[in-house]
């Protein structure tokens, strides 16, 4: 190879590996250039990552194969991925709500954190959480005033052996009565329907929010295209995000679904588990209402539902049996 | 749901598809999403869609399955493919690099252009193909003096029975000395290093070109990240392009690659087939040089081939057998 001498110029540059010092048959066939492929991947240094490159490399090559993709499709498929890409900003990540839709988010978590016994379910994360919620006491409101029907939640912090686990830091987000998480107000001039607290020494929880209410994931960007071209709604149902952290303990991230919801059973994302869906319970008492601190007092939905924590090494066990499981 | 009112909001809107008609469990587990996702794909409308979304569903979720991914390493490919989408510009396409890389492009192309007896092969089109090289005529150059080293080109264009194709369009594009094409200068007044030709009434071609260099695909991307982490080489050896378009016939794109380069059995994109690896002759004739239009003399390299295209009648046969001989 001559000298590059241009500096005018968006020169590409030689990584510096060699050849691969083992025979490559040219790729005369399509399976011959899948068999040099995975024989490529084996100069991978890292284990895990060879082991993971070698099993995506078999899917989509299998994908291609049992489709017999033609060239228009690869390329749509090419330009598609670019504008889920391009279209992710600061604001907007395109690429996690296509895996949402496409349920690996859920099947990613559902994995990674397998069912124990007597422990809340995982939900998904979504998009919505941002790390400058307000600090709030017990008994205080994630919400502003008028932002939608009074919702009070309340419950205890637990370990799987029913202890009460204090000072558990308690994040915890919604939509307004619009169905709108704060962050989609362009003129948001604060954190509002999101707050973080602290379980209590007996591990209690208790907070004012708001019911929150179903809602559109964003149908303007090539994802909205692609649930449309599946006859696919993009409706989530209405739900309180949560998510708990203690020393020792597994990150619980969660979500509860009020029943009732028409988009509960096909969550458009995949979030809702059976234990995860709850009864709102309606109290009609002004008195009762104005003890727990809504200002305009009438009646409000009281949300109850102990969070039970896994301890890092029940989760460490837990994801040991899923592995076993897997290779059965 | 209530109405939505404001307007100062980041609105995501309903497409208006309703909940599906059929019951669906909570994904509780891992295996329920899968069935869920892949119910919920029967409800596209379009046959084909619905039969390449399920497939794609059915490798994705084995893939994350196979691997037990990880939280983290989920993450970690939803971010490389963003930054993936958004690398891409006007002037470089890295997500078909990404496919090109990947052995995805090879694949496409060889099942699309399945090898019919006698005829040229197929290879990768690659990213520097322009629409505005100048037309030349038999015998001129298609690069400026001083490009590289002399090198004629010339065939002729023939059926599968031998007969000359005469009035054929050939394009054909190469990097020059310093293993750039003319694309990658900033400065670019004009198309250079390629050019537009017909084949003659005897099927005859010929050009004046330069002996082309191997050269690096962009490092400086993700899709220069992960070979790197592949402890992958990013060279393609030196090679010449011609795409040769006739009416009746399959446009056929392909590549000749010089024999003796050090990258041509792990070409980075899988483009060199052994039907395309040439041999160049070396003619030390100072008279044979200048009359063939070399303005320097001395020696040039000749490169002859005859270009042999399959009527569109025998590319969808050959298609069909292919199709047949994947379902067996």
């Amino acid at each position: 190879m001559s000298e590059r001498k241009s500096t005018d110029v968006h020169a590409a540059v030689s990584n510096g590996n060699p050849p691969p010092d083992f025979e490559l048959p040219y790729p005369d066939r399509p399976e011959v250039i899948t068999a040099n492929m995975l024989k490529l991947v084996e100069q991978t240094k890292d284990p895990r990552n060879r082991f993971v490159f070698k099993v995506l490399i078999k899917h989509l090559h299998q994908f291609v194969n049992e489709t017999d993709l033609t060239t228009d499709e690869w390329m749509s498929a090419i330009l598609f991925l670019t504008r889920v890409g391009q279209t992710s900003t600061a604001l907007r990540q395109e690429m996690i709500l296509l895996s949402d839709v496409l349920g690996v988010s859920a099947l990613v978590d559902s994995l990674n954190n397998p069912v124990v016994g007597g422990a809340t379910e995982n939900s998904v994360l979504g998009p919505f959480f941002t790390e400058d919620a307000a600090d709030v006491e017990l008994g205080d409101s994630i919400a502003s005033e008028g932002k939608g029907d009074y919702m009070y939640v309340e419950g205890r912090i637990l370990t799987t052996k029913g202890e009460p686990i204090p000072d558990a830091i308690i994040d915890t987000w919604e939509t307004d009565a619009n169905g709108y998480y704060d962050t989609q107000y362009t003129d948001r001039a604060h954190p509002d329907c999101r707050g973080r607290l602290r379980s209590a020494k007996d591990g209690r929880y208790g907070y004012r929010a708001v019911v929150p209410v179903s809602y559109p994931i964003p149908g303007d960007g090539p994802v909205g295209e692609f649930l449309r071209a599946m006859g696919r709604h993009n409706m989530r149902p209405n739900h309180l995000h949560m998510m708990v952290e203690a020393p020792g303990f597994n990150k619980l991230t969660t979500a509860f679904y009020p029943e009732g919801d028409k988009w509960l059973s096909s969550d458009c994302v995949f979030g809702v588990k059976k234990s995860l869906v709850v009864s709102l319970k309606e109290i009609n008492d002004d008195d009762e209402a104005r003890k727990r601190g809504f200002p305009k007092g009438g009646s409000f939905k009281l949300l109850s539902y102990d969070l039970v924590l896994v301890t890092e090494e029940e989760h460490r066990i837990s994801r040991m049996h899923m592995d076993e499981e897997l290779e059965e």
